[in-house]
């Protein structure tokens, strides 16, 4: 199902660690195992701000998958690597008017507004441009999800328009001539690992979709009910099983589409799609001993996995690794720190790991790592860059992103002179490249 | 002191926010008033990953600081923007020989070799080119700095040589012909906000440096005595008193050049240096309550400034911050959760803080941000990238770092093929860009 040591080992040959491979075939196979689920008119849509590379959406759009956006930037990657507009949104709390400018642009199935505010921006910028904008009303239910991990509603948050607000906002809507509202849009919790929970969760949004287009009087198109869907990283987890998992959906969206047959349901989905495509790998640089403890320090760490590192977490807990290959075996064992090459201590990407002895060279395997991997960590921290990613697609191995060079680091060091007192100073041609000191 | 917010003004009209603006007097003023401090001998590193871009090191420079690097970016960063290679030293657990090999070719004061093996790779490499190259020896002392918010010795450590080793690599040191040991170095922790603490960790890394060069049997070029100097971020902390600190360093560092006459002290500082120097400004995109609380959602939160974000602390607390300017002043006053622009709850990066009541368009200021700003931030969350970097120079304003644009992100979003199998794939060009989909 996954990269194999040895394809992995190939890959290191062709290019320098630390570096991120994804497997396209075990994209395709998670998406499909759901998919095959899901009754007529179940829409998966994958979050680009899981894994922004443009090779996972390029492997899941040609499947039919949508695409759910947060930024202009992902609008662009999404849109170049070949998503169907018509099965792309924007959802993000901070859209300015030349992210929804973009999104008329491309021509996106909904701008998914999170305020009266932004409602009335789409609004104006859409009259403006003599056009009517389909969008989606992102809800903040008084209702929360009891199993997420982070907790997204029922609470004060930034995200969305309060569900008390949803009278006046179909009001508001109502003095919005350049705005159609043809969706709705919530969104629970992350990190979800109970079949039972995303079930309720669903239920209860399909239903309050339902109050909404009562008070409405007129179908929608669509109902995004969020995602969440964990994956297992921890020992005390486990994974969802997609066989209790999507007979429960079918039935429950089944029922919603009987009774409301011209809107479709979306599911949104990052970390579950594309978190176990993914694999890290870096290599070993040396490996010490310190006051009892062995370490074995590595040349990618916390600044190119963050997740591994725990950063962003109160605490870290270790996630699946291993050694690759064969290589130096001595059949015996020793309990590892396992750390990067950074100046401080949280650079420690897995504690007391019992590993065979390692040895300089020796390559590290991070399993399901596919999801919140670079973009999730400060990759800049020593001035190290962005590491390379790989897509693995049967017997072909592809560059999707290449580490970040320090050609290119050393290019972004301008020296541009915005502005300058009147006098004093001597003059300085703008635009002056940074001299070589 | 620092920049006013009619300068923060003027940026914001020729530079998108987010952006982080750096002032080279403050920089200076804060170098100048420790250096008055030191007695001969005495000298004042920079520690560029506290903030690698090349106007900082290229400010203090020229002033007389060293460079302390941490990788080969940061050694081409410190190079190319002037830094004195006689006083750059280069520190870091997971050097490669390429670092090594580029160390060599700069000619630097020293690597600070961290390990036994560390030290005899660099003698092969040394002996290879016919060289030999000036070492200094991180020690991970037995004892370690009460006062540091991070500690970084007396404990297992991926860092340094221990203590109670001392003894075996000065004797390794001696079947090394091409390497010779010129310093010591000794890091304690990080953060240390009181000044008899950091008169004690000094005295304390001194008095092992004493121990060593008994055992040497020859004086050393120089002690690096870490630094650690924090400042004051939270309403329970304060800033230290360079005319406290400073007289007990100068009487502590003559005492022990008295007795070393040929052994200079390096301090080295990062985040004491230049996070006074520094202004993070991001700009308010919606104004909204929900369930009680106001929120002001802004255009870059803890993607481009993770420390406000408390990313990588177990709780986030307030940091200096504060509206820009008298817009829309009514008088009254509102307290605001301000958040950024991704779609996560964490992204708060001001928490219950009492401001000027917000509009759209206004801007914020999140002071003392010049150190661990967007090198320590997951820039590429959402595909933002990384935020433009400003140096205010009197009345000069430069751009140091533009932001990422789109075409930037898209640039590298490649699609080479590295391999494919030796059949039943077609032929394909290597190097195919990205096609527009």
């Amino acid at each position: 199902m996954t990269l194999s040591d040895s394809r992995l080992q190939d890959i290191a040959q062709q290019v320098a660690t630390p570096f991120y491979a994804y497997d396209a075939q075990t994209l395709r196979t998670t998406f499909s195992a759901l998919k095959a689920h899901m009754p007529d008119g179940a829409d998966i849509y994958f979050s680009l701000k899981s894994n922004p590379n443009h090779a996972i959406i390029g492997t899941l759009a040609p499947m039919g998958a949508g695409a759910e956006v947060c930024s202009m930037p992902e609008l662009h990657i999404a849109m170049k690597a070949g998503a169907n507009p018509r099965r792309t949104i924007f959802v993000g709390p901070a859209k300015s008017e030349a992210d929804i400018t973009a999104a008329m642009d491309f021509g996106i199935k909904a701008i998914v507004a999170e305020s009266a505010e932004e409602l009335q921006i789409i609004n104006r910028i859409a009259r403006n441009r003599g056009i009517v904008q389909p969008v989606a009303l992102r809800i903040n239910p008084n209702f929360s999800s009891s199993k997420a991990r982070i907790m997204m509603t029922g609470r004060a948050s930034q995200f969305g328009i309060e569900e008390d607000d949803i009278d006046l906002t179909l009001a508001l809507l109502d003095t919005c001539p350049s705005v159609v509202m043809v969706g709705l849009h919530v969104y629970l919790g992350s990190r979800v690992l109970d079949e039972a929970a995303i079930h309720e969760n669903t239920a209860n949004i399909l239903a309050l979709a339902e109050r909404v287009v009562q008070k409405l009087g007129r179908p929608l198109a669509f109902v995004d009910v969020g995602g969440g869907f964990g994956v297992k990283y921890h020992a005390n987890e486990r994974d969802l099983d997609v066989d209790v998992l999507g007979p429960g959906l079918h039935a429950l969206i089944s029922d919603f589409r009987a009774r409301n047959r011209r809107t479709r349901v979306v599911i949104e989905l990052g970390r579950y799609l594309v978190a176990r495509a993914g694999v890290f790998v870096t290599a070993v640089r040396y490996v010490k001993s310190s006051k009892g403890q062995d370490f074995a320090i590595c040349d990618g760490g916390s600044n190119v996995n963050a997740a591994a590192a725990g950063y962003g977490s109160a605490f870290r807990k270790n996630v699946p690794m291993a050694r690759i290959g064969t290589l130096n075996e001595g059949g015996d064992e020793v309990v590892y720190n396992v750390t990067g090459p950074l100046c401080t201590p949280s650079d420690t990407i897995a504690e007391k790991v019992r590993l065979p002895r390692l040895a300089p060279g020796d390559l590290l395997r991070f399993d399901r790592a596919g999801a919140y991997g670079p973009s999730h960590s400060p990759v800049h921290f020593l001035s190290f860059g962005h590491p390379a990613e790989i897509l693995v697609d049967a017997e072909q191995t592809t560059l999707v992103r290449p580490a970040d060079s320090i050609a290119d680091l050393l290019a972004k060091q301008t020296r541009l002179v915005l502005s300058q007192g009147a006098e004093g100073v001597e003059d300085q041609p703008v635009g002056k490249a940074l001299a070589n000191a």
